[in-house]
């Protein structure tokens, strides 16, 4: 396939997306972001023009992928008219239909995955779930997401959204919570290098089990001696406290059926 | 160091650690279990002796490892006469003075780790916290800890509660993530596996960045539009939409900081 891609934004999901096409020899044509330094970073990581403002977009590209916070897709999109390019959010949670009233041709292109502008990420073995308002689109789409990835399956807007809901606990709350074990265990001056060991064994361990059976700790066994020692010790983080407090009862709510 | 361990309780902990002892070439006397099951099992599993009753320990164990829910020591605990013999706990939240009473040579073999009876462990880069109190005994401890991991440290009572409360939210509290992750799939007949190349990535991410700096989603974004459609899908889950907001509430508070 020869064609060429316009990336509208430019955060860590453009950053990744693009590169991954354009290490399979896909063609970048520009790269647009209302901030200034995304933009230039990302245009010259790529080495392909950048633009801040929507009226600089070179409409001769074949795929627009949008890759924006979902609140902005509307202001930025609507400052532009794609005849009838095909346009492609990279959201979980947006549905298709978001694009509607912009081109004929739309589709979702949603790699299922953290990015972090510092860190590679390999797209291999990486889910990619497409959508498309017609079969034609579809298939461009599935095509060109097996290009880069090897787990690439259609999903629905409704169920792409229930899929970013369950990312966003396995994902974005574990990493959360990564975080506060980091805080309280600063606070006794313990390094976090400790727990790396635990935190990679926890998320390897249910590649093979399922969580429901990998489950352990005080709340599990209903230890309430070692659930209420450790609230106590919790006074000085009353958040992480309530944190302690609500997920320990939903856990013993949940194993105790 | 040709020493004879007695272990008390035979969970999951007291399973992987008697295995990783005796595949060192480490003799293990006995099993005690109040749960006849598990002290088969583990007797079995390791070819040895193995007690249902208190009074049948074998007092004759160079070191007893007490390795039973924390609400349990006093009561089986009190049962035995150890006279002077090396008790040693491996919990993370008992101090080691709960041993007092018990002997005048105690201490403290904690391994952070996650243990599930069906999965095997890798000791060898697996943490372990020991205290005790006497160098002596600290020495002894520090170097049999040596014997199967390579990351050993000593670490008080205090901290090493500490410890626990972070385990507890990096593991215990990101499993049940996981679980509520698989939940929420279900009902809209997607498999849990989708998730796991994106749960294996964030605990990879955060053995080399800091997870304050790993964040992403929704909550850290303050994309109140995301977070609004997400409670409003979860009007079915009352139990995980509380969650979600009192995380999403707790992620925003601390990156507008």
């Amino acid at each position: 396939m020869s064609l060429n891609f316009c990336f509208i934004g430019a955060g860590n999901l453009a950053t990744h997306l693009s590169k991954a096409f354009q290490n399979k020899g896909f063609g970048i044509s520009q790269v647009y972001s209302r901030t200034r330094l995304s933009a230039m970073e990302l245009g010259n990581t790529l080495s392909v023009n950048y633009v801040t403002s929507a009226d600089e977009i070179d409409l001769n590209a074949d795929i627009f992928f949008v890759a924006l916070k979902d609140s902005a897709v509307d202001e930025v999109l609507s400052q532009i008219n794609f005849g009838n390019k095909l346009i492609v959010h990279c959201s979980g949670s947006l549905p298709l239909s978001a694009l509607n009233k912009y081109s004929e041709n739309i589709g979702v292109f949603y790699p299922l995955q953290t990015f972090s502008k510092s860190r590679d990420v390999d797209f291999s073995e990486l889910p990619i779930f497409i959508e498309s308002n017609s079969i034609r689109n579809e298939e461009l789409l599935f095509n060109l997401a097996r290009e880069i990835s090897n787990s690439v399956s259609v999903l629905n807007s409704e169920k792409r959204k229930t899929l970013h809901i369950s990312a966003v606990f396995a994902c974005n709350f574990v990493n959360y919570f990564y975080s506060i074990a980091a805080d309280i265990l600063k606070s006794k001056d313990i390094p976090f290098d400790v727990l790396k060991p635990l935190i990679l064994e926890t998320a390897k361990k249910v590649q093979e089990m399922h969580p429901e059976k990998a489950q352990t700790g005080p709340a599990v066994r209903f230890d309430e001696n070692i659930i209420n020692t450790h609230l106590q010790e919790l006074n000085n983080f009353s958040d992480y406290q309530q944190l302690y407090k609500s997920i320990s009862k939903s856990i013993f709510e949940h194993y105790k059926k």
